[in-house]
């Protein structure tokens, strides 16, 4: 039985110190001069098990924009997938069509729970949209399974399930690109959730991918960077750890990776295979505030020192931002979230990508349906 | 609870007098050399209450163009909002997203129970696709909410309900555009929908926007007019008027409306702040045949002279129209339009601008689901 | 009452020999070099009767890519018509909006039950995407449109109720495309499903396109190719014959088809009208494997001489193709395709439209929802 929902976030920013000018943030266009309102996300899920071992997933997304167009909110995918179980508990399951990536517990977390506007720039980069079109295996045995759904349901900010062990290939060049090479990314991950006997739930993890990745390249100051790599691509490879205490009612989260994947080099003449290093720790607590609802005060800090790869040029990405926020669950289907962003960090979508300091207010305003 | 419903208008015109090769009409591809058939709107529409306040709407039109693009037919969003009630008879509303600026009459009336084929260029010039990101106040009593409710399930062409008073704020470059400056342009409205005695309706209301505009300019004869504006835009505001008797059996509507906006210069070299003045008339009947459906009869008159702020170059449009048409609505489902419609107006599409006048007989056959 | 239902294609192929390089497939973007998965349809259908005489249709297809854009899977219409019935079996309807022309049996049968992956270029160059904006009458006598509907949902891979007699007007330069010019194409088709005392069904009729193209051009090594043609188009007509003995279990499908259309010449500098031919010839066997599900083995070959009309400079299009493949149903919702395909064709994506050959493997999973 086919069932709709989903949910549409709302957006304002002021910068409100620093380097006004300056500021480009790549996730958000509501962030910078000469915005003001912004829809984020206006996503309509369509789910469902149509069989005993078929559950599928169709996500548009309404605020997107094709490349080259100058008008927006066009219906884009998400997600198109088909889970299919080959037992009756459904813990052996195969993914495929376009989904989430298995790497790092804040991409597969929905933007729906996530208390911090934007991802991490760290673990964030390793895929364009969090998702690709490919095949991935999950394997969870039943009561973790139902553990990783109560996490959700249970309003406990959970990743959803993406099994204890999951392995998976894909295209490699990011949701909704074309493919660029015959070569395949591969991803293997493994995560658990421990219950400790007072009921708080602990999960930590590691997972890594492999695979070749394509750039594409445009003028700098009037010259194009030549590439230092293969025609199948740069090497694309990386491994990540993370760390998540449930916010029961205190939360920690802290997440990392390292790896190598192209780069534009300090004079912007070539891209060249480099290492990059990044991760966020993010504290948060769970305030039940009654008939007023629930409140999620949180403090994040990201770090991250690498190249961007799916932005033209791929060029170096340097983060350092503190995140001071709250999200006011008003009641369960509206929540307003604001923060205090104090930006660190590369403006990646102008040549020379030069760096900025910026303290920004931001604001949100989601409702789920 | 989310529901679907949704409708779609298939269009076809003919050219049978005047100057046939300059016909250029910017609301209706359908009009003009070179067309046959067209879809002008597939609309779908998911909505619902949600929760005891929360109220959601979202609606893209598969009859869409991404700028640049040859292939059409895309789904873009027209509206996507959240109205969030603050007392229990949700007489205080705050809408919030992207939905319809509260500023003239026709601009709210749905596409689906207008009985011209397009709105009036006069107060449709004042907003983009009518709608913008924004956020809108909307407050009325219960019982004139009814009303407002009645006039559109009684077959009787309201507007729905925006409010006996309205007032928002919003970007102002218009739907699905990306705001061009810090500036928000502001909207106020005041309507009341009263009735006699018989139970007749007679409605009437004032509103006024003010903001700044900014417009994109292209080459004319090579050369790119230049504008007299500052970086933030042209001074952009408007104040209308509009009083609509509804059709029980007699109709008659009017409204028109003042302001100032961009508009490109006699000479064709400049951009400047100018002047504006236009509305329309229209005149309507409801007949119930029976079996045979119901009639709405109808003339308009139109009439505009104003710069064309969306379009490149914000082009002088004059506008002096006559349409006699006649809507069937031969089931509740099925509505059949014919309208001869006496074209004296501006190719706003097409550098120099020039005027054409021609008549077109113009067909619309409309299915609601 | 509206209801939602949809499938998608997820696919992959490896060219295992000949012309490696040269390989590209109009039809599908999985087949050639630097391709890996592919997403080919994602489709999502409302439909229903929402009266007695208005059943209701619109398909949008995420597999769809703007033109000019490099980032893909929006949603783009496939079908978005009215089906109003005049009487009250329903024997005599008019579909409008944008809908499949009635030409070819392949054409008309649903992507989502066809055996071969993709269509036969030969009819199927007919008509731009199947389908265009136009209103199309349908007769069919009621038993025979239950008799359509068993070939469906019995799983003997009908086509679906086009009536036994079709008559269309279209615009002509095909789906979600703008009409060009001031002709409308003509359509007419006949065709009868005729039962044998054992229940063995045979279906046989002809059909004829009639109307003007408009093409488009580009240089082929540096040269624009001149067209000779009237600025309403190019001559457009063909006429086709079909036979389908329905896998009861064994099952044998024929079509051709004969007419002129714009062709560019053999020294690529002009565009000219010129004959075309091309058909298709596909044996399959239905086999009720049990618990296992129901396998298809099909064999099909295809040959077609003629101009591609809707690709840029109407190449010459030589085809002669091999496939052997099967479909395994592995439960209703759950289709897995092999195909190997003995490719002998021509590159029409790239002048100067060079041959190639090359045997390809190719994969295809689609979930039904």
């Amino acid at each position: 039985k086919l069932k709709i929902r989903g949910y549409t976030q709302f957006r304002s920013a002021s910068t409100v110190g620093g380097d006004k000018d300056a500021v480009s943030y790549w996730p958000d266009k509501s962030v910078g001069e000469n915005s003001s309102f912004l829809i984020r996300r206006a996503r309509v899920i369509l789910y469902g098990d149509v069989s005993d071992n078929l559950y599928v997933y169709l996500q548009p997304d309404f605020a997107s924009t094709p490349s080259g167009s100058s008008t927006g909110h066009f219906g884009q995918l998400r997600d198109a997938y088909a889970d299919i179980a080959f037992d009756q508990k459904k813990e052996f399951r195969v993914r495929v069509g376009q989904s989430k990536i298995p790497f790092s517990f804040e991409n597969l977390q929905s933007s729906q729970n996530r208390l911090a506007l934007d991802r991490n720039d760290g673990l964030n980069s390793c895929c364009r949209d969090e998702r690709d079109i490919g095949a991935f295996f999950y394997w969870a045995p039943a009561h973790i399974r139902e553990r990783f759904k109560d996490l959700v349901s249970n309003n406990l900010k959970g990743s959803g399930d993406y099994g204890v062990f999951a392995f998976g290939v894909y295209n490699g060049q990011g949701a909704n690109r074309v493919e660029q090479n015959n070569d395949m990314h591969m991803v293997v991950r493994f995560t658990y959730p421990y219950m400790f006997g007072n009921g708080q739930i602990f999960e930590a993890g590691v997972q890594a991918v492999h695979g070749r990745f394509v750039t594409s390249t445009g003028p700098i100051n009037g010259v194009t960077p030549i590439m230092d790599a293969p025609a199948k691509g740069f090497k694309d490879q990386r491994v990540g750890v993370h760390a998540v205490l449930y916010p029961q009612p205190f939360g920690f989260q802290a997440e990392w990776n390292w790896g190598r994947g192209p780069q534009l080099n300090d004079t912007q003449t070539m891209l060249t295979e480099s290492s990059l290093s990044g991760g966020y720790v993010l504290a948060n607590y769970r305030l039940n505030a009654g008939q007023w609802g629930m409140l999620f005060p949180f403090v994040k800090w990201q770090h991250f020192e690498g190249g961007q790869k799916f932005e033209r040029n791929a060029p170096h990405n340097y983060v350092n931002d503190w995140e001071f926020g709250v999200e006011w669950q008003v009641t369960k289907e509206i929540e307003l979230t604001a923060v205090y962003h104090m930006m660190n960090r590369t403006d990646l979508a102008n040549a020379p990508y030069e760096r900025y300091k910026a303290d920004v207010l931001r604001f949100q305003l989601q409702w789920n349906y």
